[in-house]
């Protein structure tokens, strides 16, 4: 876009730098923004970006995104039940697990899975910070990191780490997703399910 | 999201507005901002959005976007060619256009097309100024709405429109585009190529 005016360039720059918006996408967003005659969506936009920037800080316990000092939400809510502790990588799935409405417990989120290709090791992730909260009265963690060959490398790293602590460690189940066919399903995931098969 | 965080779910909501946008691609977008740990990507965002707001406005004689106080960049410009006038739709086909680098003359944005089912009638448009315009030694407008059907009668309303002041309307050629194949041209494209077929 050579021929555009700096700050829409720039604006086009910005947004296309977020993950699965191009340059095209990026121009038509700014030119929708500017088609809005009183701005007000920019300003909204503005706004709300702020808001994010000032308000969303991270829980010092569970790693969880929030909007309190200190601990979070979920950490400070005396309904949660404190003897179990969900593992998983980020606050996309906290978010999922929490409209599930099943999940009562406390959370701690890993921050990614372990990628050594990526460059990331156990260290890059809380996982210390997992291995001293499970000593506080806590009597399950459930490993919920994504059913991917680095979110399962994660799962048994942390079993093996907790190990020691004597502490009961699970793993969501893995099998055919309810309303599947199994025409359609992938053969590791049959395999999985066909071994892990539940008495009825 | 109603476990969201207020100004996570505010942002999300913000940007799902956007076209082409649903919920979640915004809450990845909001989420991958989020985790940029020192909100940089947020910061510099916000800084584009505002400089949009502030620095573009729309040139009162092409109505064009523009940057400077008063006239465009393309307005005020010495080496532009005075005399040709090309209508097109919105700032969008300025780029496309300017792109080419083949046009040197002045432009003349609508703000969209006639469509009468969308409520547009001819006096949402910028029509009446572009009548206004031509009386000052144009020879020639160039009609560069896009081929749809309200681009056509859009097109078509301003050949009637500028007759009565004997200046040379014209419309971009329509056609085969280059590099395509016949094969999967649509028949309307092709009777329309077939029909204004040009000597060799």
């Amino acid at each position: 876009m050579k021929h555009a005016l700096p700050s829409i360039e720039q604006a086009v720059k910005e947004i296309s730098r977020l993950p699965g918006i191009g340059r095209r996408t990026a121009q038509r967003l700014v030119l929708h923004m500017l088609a809005q005659s009183n701005g007000e969506d920019l300003d909204n936009l503005r706004q709300a970006l702020l808001a994010l920037k000032e308000q969303v800080t991270v829980c010092p316990t569970c790693f969880n995104l929030t909007e309190q000092e200190g601990e979070c939400e979920i950490c400070t809510a005396p309904e949660r039940d404190r003897r179990q502790i969900c593992v998983i990588e980020s606050y996309a799935e906290f978010l999922v697990l929490e409209q599930s409405g099943e999940y009562h417990g406390l959370y701690h989120i890993l921050g990614g899975v372990i990628a050594p290709l990526d460059g990331i090791g156990p260290d890059s992730l809380h996982l210390e910070e997992l291995e001293i909260r499970v000593r506080e009265g806590v009597q399950e963690v459930i490993v919920a990191t994504n059913p991917t060959v680095e979110g399962e490398a994660t799962a048994n790293y942390i079993a093996r780490l907790l190990k020691p602590s004597g502490i009961n460690v699970t793993r969501l189940a893995r099998g055919i997703p309810m309303g599947s066919n199994l025409d359609y399903i992938d053969s590791v995931t049959l395999t999985r399910s066909l071994s892990s098969r539940e008495k009825l």
